[in-house]
C-alpha cells in the first residue's frame, strides 16, 4: 500500500468506437467531479464526449500537468498510454473494457468502489520496464519506437521467411531463418509471445525473453536473457521479402535488408497502479485458463 | 521397383537465378541427348539456356507430350511443378540444387548414375495429393488454387489477428482469434506446419493437419483428420485484417472479411518418382537433424 | 442412428471406490428391471451391490452372453471395458462418474432419458481400434497386453532415460535417448499423448501417433504413421534402468535391455455406443477449453 | 581473465567405468607433477588409479585443502562434484569425456595447452547457483538435498499423475495435476527442462523456471520466477502414486502425500573456471544443433 500520493488532476483516455467505454468515462467523470478533482481529457477521446466542458489536452500536456491517467479500453489502449506517459512518470491505471485485460484490471463493475480506494492511496504500484527500438541503416537512425509488450521483428507477411542474426551483448547468437522473432518483456510475456511457445515470466523478473516465430531449425527455442542486455538483429543483405518492426503489435516501420535494429530496456519506467486485491497468479489463473479444480 | 514404362520425352524445368542449376540442366541436356531421348525446356526456363536448340514448350504443352518432368532447384520449384502436372498425369522427378530437399531427392553429384537407373525402370514411384482451395464470397467462387504442401490461411501480416470459424465434414470445430491456419498434407507436414508446432507425417498416410498460428486460445492444438474430409473456413465479418489465402507459400489471394474458404483433396495426384534407395525417414534423420549416435 | 439389435441382456460395470457410482448403478438396476431386460453384475463390482439379487460374471462370461455392456465410472474404468469386451464384439457404452469423460459421455443427470433412447435403437455407433502389444526376449514372447488409448514404453522412472531404436514396418526410423516413446490411437490423441505436445486426431482417422517423452534430441517430435503400420521398439542393451511397459497407464509390464516390443493394430475393435447428441468436436470444445467465445 | 590465484595444490576426481577417463587422469597427473603442483586424488576415483602414490582425500578434505578441483567425466559427474564443492568455495574445472558437455568444455584434444592457460591464470570464472530442497513432514525436515541443474518432483512413473498445489513467495499459484515439476536453474535450462519445453535461461540470469511434466491442463506453461524466489510444494493428501524427489537426476528422495517440499537458492555458489574462448552461444549452436549456415 501506497502513502496517497495526492492526485488532484487527473487524466482520462478511451479507447474509441465503443459505447461501453463511453459509458465508463461518464461514470468516472460524474465520479471525479464530485471529488473535485480536475479533468483533463485526451484530444483523440473528447470526441467520445461531446459537450463535455473539462480541459483537453495532448498527451504531452497530459504528461505534464496530470497526476495520474486512466485508461478505460483494453490492453492494447493501455499500450499506447504507457508508450506515452512512462517518458513524464505519471502512473497509470486500466479499467478493463476489453477482452482479456492483464494490464487493466479495474472492472467497470466495482469502478466507484476502485477508485474511492486509488483515491484513498489504497493502491498497489508496480514498475513495469519498456524495450526501446532503434532502425539503424548504416550509421544513421531512420526510426524508433517504444514497446511495453514486445517488440516483433517479422518478414512482413506469414509463410515468408527473414534471413537474419542475432547478438546480444555483442556475442552472436545465431543466424536464422524464421518468419521473425519476438522480444518480450515480462509484461508482454503473457501476451503475443506466449502464442509462440514463450515461457510466462513474472512481472517482477528482469529478463527479456526471445521467442523465435516458426523457425526453420527445429532445434530454435525460447531465450531468457538479462534484462539489461542490448540485443541486435543484422537483417541479410540478401532477403527479398520486406521485413517489418513493431511495437505492441502497432506502428509498424518497414526494415531493409542490411539494416540493423538496436533494442534494449527504456530508462523511465511505466508506473502501473493495481486496486489492492492484484494478484498476478490469480490473473493467470482466470485469464489464461488455468484451472484450481480439476 | 517399377516396370520401365519408357520415358521417350522429357521435359526440363529449371529454378532460375542459379549459376549451378544451368550447369545441371546443360548436364541433363547432354546425357538425354546422348540416350536419344527427346527434350522439350519450361518456357521461363528455357532463358537459361540460351542458344540451346531443344524445343521448348509451355507447361500445358509438356503436360500433354511429356512422359516424365525433371525439375532442377529446391522443394520450392517443385512445388509450383506439382501444382501444373498433377492434373496431366505427368511424374516428376526432383534434383536439388536448393537448400533442404525432401522432395528434389537426387544429388546433382550422382545426377548421371541416377537417371541412367531411372530411365532403365529402376525407380520408386509415390502418389501424393494436393489440396485444392476454393475462396468464396456468396455464391460465387471468386478464386481457387492447388497445394502440394500446405494452404496457409492468414492474417495477412504477423502479429495481428484473424477471427474465423472451422468446420471439417460439415461439423462446426472452433472459432479461433490467431494469426492465422495452416492445412497441410502429409507432403508439406516437413514443412512450414513443422515449424509451427504439427506433427510429422508419413507420405503415405492419407491424412490432413491443421495447425493453428499463434493461437489466442493456448489448448488450440494441432488437429489430424482423415485426407478426405471437406475442411470450410469461414472469415468473420468484423475482421479489420485483410486475410491472405496462400498455396505453398506462393500465390497469395486476398480474402475478405465474410468470405468462406472450401479446402479438398484434389482428384488427381502428384506422381514423384524417387531413385530406388529413398528412404523418408533416413531424409529426416539427415535433414532434421535426427540424431543415430548421441 | 442404428437399427435396433435388441439389447435383452446387459452387463453392468462399476468403477469401485465411489458413492456416486452405486447410486448411479441402482438407477440403472431399476431402469432395467422395468423394461425387463436381463442383467449381468460384472465380479469385481457386485460388491458394491451388496443383497442385489441379479447374475453375477465373469468378464469372459459377460462377454459370450451380453447384447451390451454399461460402464459407470470414467474413462479409465472404461479403458479396461474396452480391453475385455473388444475380443466378444459386445458393444460398450460409459455413463460419466469420473473426471474428463471422452469416453464415458452419457451424463448421469439424464442417464434414464439417454439409456431409453439406446434401449429405442437411438443411438450412434462406432468402432474405436485398440493397439496390442507383446514383448520378446530373443524369440520368446514373454508378456501382451491391449491398449485402447495407449502403449507407453518408458524408463520406469521420470529424470531417467532409456535408449533404444524404432523401427516403423521394418524400416530404421531413429535411435532415441529420452525417457520414453507413447505410442496412441485416435481415441487417446486427447489423454497422455496430448500432455505430451501430441495433436489431436480424430477418432475416425487410421492412424497411430509416437510421441517421444522428453527427448534429448530437440528435433524428435510427433510422428503420425497409418494405423495398420507394424512398429517394433528394440531396447538397448546398455541401458541402466528398467523400462517399463504400460497400457492405458495400466498393468505395467518390465522390459529387460536387449527385449523388442512389436505393437500393432489389434484384429478386433471395440463397439462404442454414443448417444444421437455425440459430437467429438464439442467434446474437444467442453473438454479441452477451446473457447467459443473470445 | 583473472589473476592468477596461485593453483597449488589441486584434487583430481574421474568418472568411473571409463578407459578414456583413466587416460585423461594419467594426463592429468602428469601435467600437474611436472609442473610440481600437489595432487589430491578423490577417494571413490583412486581406485581408477592403482599403484598411484598421490595423496588420496575425501571430497571433505578436498574441499578444504584444494585451490582447485578438476572433473574428467560428463556433465552428469560434474554435477555432483558442484554439490560437493559449492560450500568450499572451491572453484572446479570439468574436462569432457561424457556426452554433451554443456559445463566440462575443455576438450580431452588439447587437455595440455587448456591446462597450461589456466595454471597461467588465463580462465574465465563464472559463478552459477544451486538450488537447495528439504522436505518437510509436519514440522519436521525429513530430507534435504542440492543441485546444480534441477529439482524434480515427479510421481515416481512416467503416466502415472501427482496432485499438488505450487507457491511462490507464499502466493498460490496453481493446483496441478501432472507427471510433476521441474525446477530448474539457468545452469539446468539446457538440460532436462529443455526435453520438457522449457526455455533456455543465459547463465547469468538470475532466475528459476518451472516447468510442468505432461500436465493434466493444456494451458500449463512453464513460468520463469526470479532466482531468489522462495518455492513451495504441498503434495495432496489423496494421491495414490509415491512421489520422489530428485535432484541432478541423482539422489531419489521418497516424498509422501501430504509432505511440503521446499526449494530456494543456496547461498554458496559453485565456482566454475572455463577456458577462455568459452562462449555459452557458440556451445548452444555445437551442441543444441542450431545451425549458422542454412
Amino acid at each position: 500500500m501506497e502513502v496517497n500520493e495526492g492526485f488532484k488532476t487527473i487524466g482520462l483516455i478511451g479507447r474509441t468506437g465503443s459505447e461501453l467505454v463511453v459509458e465508463t468515462l461518464h461514470q468516472l467523470v460524474e465520479f471525479l467531479d464530485a471529488r473535485g478533482i480536475s479533468i483533463v481529457i485526451d484530444e483523440a477521446s473528447s470526441e467520445l464526449l461531446p459537450g463535455d466542458s473539462h480541459q483537453v489536452g495532448s498527451r504531452k500536456m497530459m504528461g505534464e500537468i496530470c497526476d495520474l491517467v486512466v485508461v478505460v479500453g483494453g490492453d492494447g489502449c493501455l499500450l499506447g498510454a504507457a508508450r506515452d506517459f512512462s517518458r513524464y512518470k505519471v502512473p497509470v491505471l486500466g479499467v478493463n473494457r476489453g477482452r482479456l485485460g492483464f494490464l487493466t484490471d479495474i472492472s467497470p463493475h466495482d469502478l466507484e468502489e476502485r477508485m474511492a480506494e486509488v483515491l484513498d492511496g489504497k493502491y498497489f504500484k508496480e514498475k513495469r520496464f519498456l524495450l526501446e527500438a532503434e532502425v539503424k541503416r548504416g550509421l544513421t537512425v531512420i526510426g524508433e519506437n517504444a514497446a511495453l509488450n514486445d517488440v516483433v521483428f517479422h518478414s512482413g507477411s506469414s509463410v515468408k521467411m527473414v534471413d537474419f542474426e542475432l547478438f546480444v551483448e555483442g556475442e552472436f547468437v545465431y543466424r536464422q531463418r524464421s518468419d521473425g522473432l519476438i522480444i518480450s518483456t515480462p509484461t508482454g510475456s503473457t501476451a503475443y509471445s506466449l502464442s509462440g511457445g514463450g515461457p510466462i515470466m513474472h512481472p517482477r523478473l528482469d529478463a527479456i525473453v526471445l521467442v523465435p516465430m516458426f523457425p526453420h531449425t527445429l532445434s530454435s527455442r525460447p531465450l531468457v536473457i538479462d534484462g539489461n542486455s542490448e540485443i541486435k538483429i543484422k537483417v541479410h543483405d540478401a532477403n527479398e521479402c520486406k521485413p517489418i518492426m513493431s511495437c505492441d503489435g502497432q506502428g509498424d516501420m518497414t526494415v531493409s535488408p542490411g539494416d540493423t535494429i538496436n533494442i534494449r530496456k527504456r530508462a523511465h519506467k511505466l508506473e502501473l497502479l493495481h486496486p489492492m486485491q492484484h494478484d498476478f497468479y490469480e490473473s493467470c489463473r482466470s485469464k489464461l485458463g488455468w484451472s484450481e479444480v480439476l
